[in-house]
């Protein structure tokens, strides 16, 4: 008996109406990805170009996303429903995950070699760091469209600065460094198609890295040519950028230095900010009204992050190679390490709960995340990962500076 | 011809695989469903029992949930995912509200007059502070099912105190003021079927209200019966709860006091906390280290809330009646009011977002929301509300003392 028969044509009706049942309950979102995501974080898995999407309680791995390109030295911010993670690689990748469906939403290269990026104050513009060719370039948040590029090519020389340290300041503002140009941007994109930009040159040889204040008033930048930070407060543009902690810096340092610290890591915590000495085996501790040195806590190894605690009542160091195997913890009112853990091999990154119950550590060498009880200073959990690097948590979706 | 005839099977069949089909899509949760929700907020309608869920970027009412009681000053905290919202109402009623569903998802009447709660720094504990039969309640905030009681009864007088001012403090403590006993406790619910409690007695006559520090360091309480601030400062708990700001407080104010002012209002941001003072029409600026007065900003009447924007730039002052029809912006570095705002009548509550590019204010006497662009300061976008009082966003999921 052939199909082709015509009353057999409600079978395949039947058919075809079974086969739309199944693709479109494929589609149809199930009760686990109807979720909240202000307790998700986002993994970089450098070598194998993924990221993981986790969940802070339980820790878990949700999903995994491909295709992101070079992750070396990636960093993430993410829209403000805290939905989506804004993924900067290193190749000049710009990829915009989908932390609900585990999926790709997006992705440009928008340039040849890049280190960062930021999101405005609300939240419509993505803004990208770029070493090559250098300057800066704005996008639509929701569709990755190009907005506007910042050039920092000189009209004499010829030649674009790259840029670092770019952060987002209240206002639709950013601030950034040139390294070549020893300036310190910052770009207001009220107007995101045509920003303007103030310009403060001669901060310093080579800033390297810089970062603002949680508050969004202060941006400091690091100085790899000589001592001293260089200082801009917002608040009063019309002093200029002066230097500061002229103690600390990389110019006099006569160590070597095993890697520069992230100043990212700095913990500006309360009335201190806890800064990563450059080659010495320490924490440098000022005071952030006056930004004098108010003392240094001896540590394991030359610090790469120093990072507060949301109470900011302990101060977590991890360490440069051949150092990196292990994780102090300074308690602030003391000043004092007050442990010692070996949470494993390449500790590269660490994150913390929006409140503070627990830390993430990436060991890229074991393979592994870490995550530790910061009221037991016990390891709690451990999680498989493909050479984790960075650790992104969705409470900075929130945050200023990030 | 009937359907009965045997060779229409595939006919019905295929009439309840459709059918089928439909009741599965209904079941299925929609794109529309599928959101972040670091992006969401609450708003009480105080008169109809009901709450809004509203989202900030566009701000537009999302879903209205019924069923709450008596929401008269009532006050909201987050899960930590951002997905439920834990509504305290006057009448004892502890509701938790779906964010992504609009529906209940469950309520407990767990007193017979309560002014408040917190959620404990891991999230796992939701806690409500009580009038009438006064104490404190520790829930499930999974379940909402009873953890602990902590009874505030005096065995002597047999008087329970009320209690106010309860906040979260890192590491799954709350910290909170007895009324009649002029007592700060500190409950530590690392074991929440066993809470531990450390009592500080004779802080001051009759506490009103508390905060914490948006770090948890430091525990204020506000004093009716006398002048002055009691202060904890839960870094060094040993030097025990110390008096501050004499000048501010209600026991020496002559003028009629119309409202007393909500201390959650104070704006503790960089170097200052702001103060709204008592009866005075006066802001009064306090060093955020020191705790001594360092001025005095005059302002329109009697303030209830002074709230910093996130970047701790401008703070924000609405007003006891009569004058509770406007808003005035006060820019801290120049310390002067900048702008007065006429946003509607009954102006109630003000909420940032996260990273404020915009306040919402409630106006319970026009029936609206008023949305503020903080870089223009002019009113963007107007929302019908049925006399809204608190405004909550999700961005407390991840922060201390709310």
């Amino acid at each position: 008996m052939k199909l082709g028969h015509p009353y057999f044509a409600p079978l395949r009706l039947l058919a075809s109406a079974v086969s739309m049942l199944a693709v479109l309950l494929a589609g149809c979102a199930t009760p686990s990805t109807l979720r909240g995501t202000g307790d998700l974080g986002v993994v970089i898995e450098r070598a194998s170009g993924t990221v993981q999407v986790v969940t802070q309680q339980p820790p878990r791995l949700l999903a995994r996303v491909e295709g992101l390109g070079d992750l070396s030295h990636a960093s993430v911010v993410f829209s403000r429903d805290a939905r989506y993670a804004f993924v900067f690689g290193r190749d000049g990748g710009l990829s915009k995950v989908d932390l609900l469906t585990g999926r790709l939403a997006g992705r440009v290269l928008q340039a040849g070699n890049s280190i960062g990026g930021a999101i405005s104050s609300d939240g419509r513009i993505v803004v990208a760091q770029n070493y090559e060719p250098g300057g800066v370039r704005l996008f639509d948040a929701e569709t990755l469209a190009p907005l506007a590029d910042i050039s920092t090519r000189d009209p004499v020389s010829g030649l674009a600065s790259k840029v670092v340290g770019l952060a987002d300041l209240p206002g639709n503002r950013f601030a950034f460094s040139l390294f070549e140009a020893g300036e310190i941007w910052v770009a207001d994109a009220t107007d995101p198609r045509h920003p303007v930009v103030t310009r403060y040159a001669g901060v310093g040889r080579n800033p390297y890295d810089g970062l603002a204040s949680s508050d969004g008033r202060y941006y400091l930048a690091g100085l790899y040519g000589e001592d001293g930070l260089a200082l801009l407060d917002t608040w009063h543009p019309e002093t200029g950028v002066r230097r500061i902690l002229d103690g600390y810096g990389h110019g006099e340092e006569k160590l070597p230095v095993y890697k520069m610290p992230h100043l990212r890591g700095w913990a500006m915590a309360g009335e201190y900010a806890f800064l990563p000495a450059i080659g010495r085996h320490e924490v440098l501790v000022a005071d952030s009204r006056t930004w004098q040195e108010r003392t240094r806590v001896p540590v394991y190894g030359q610090p790469v992050f120093a990072m507060a605690e949301p109470s900011g009542r302990r101060v977590w160091v991890n360490f440069a190679f051949p150092h990196n195997d292990t994780v102090q913890v300074i308690d602030v009112p003391t000043m004092q390490v007050v442990r010692t853990l070996k949470p494993g091999r390449g500790i590269l990154h660490m994150e913390f709960t929006g409140r503070g119950d627990a830390v993430w550590l990436s060991s890229r060498d074991d393979d592994r995340l870490v995550v530790v009880d910061t009221r037991t200073l016990e390891m709690s959990t451990v999680l498989p990962a493909r050479n984790p690097s960075g650790i992104f948590f969705t409470w900075r979706a929130a945050r200023m500076g990030m």
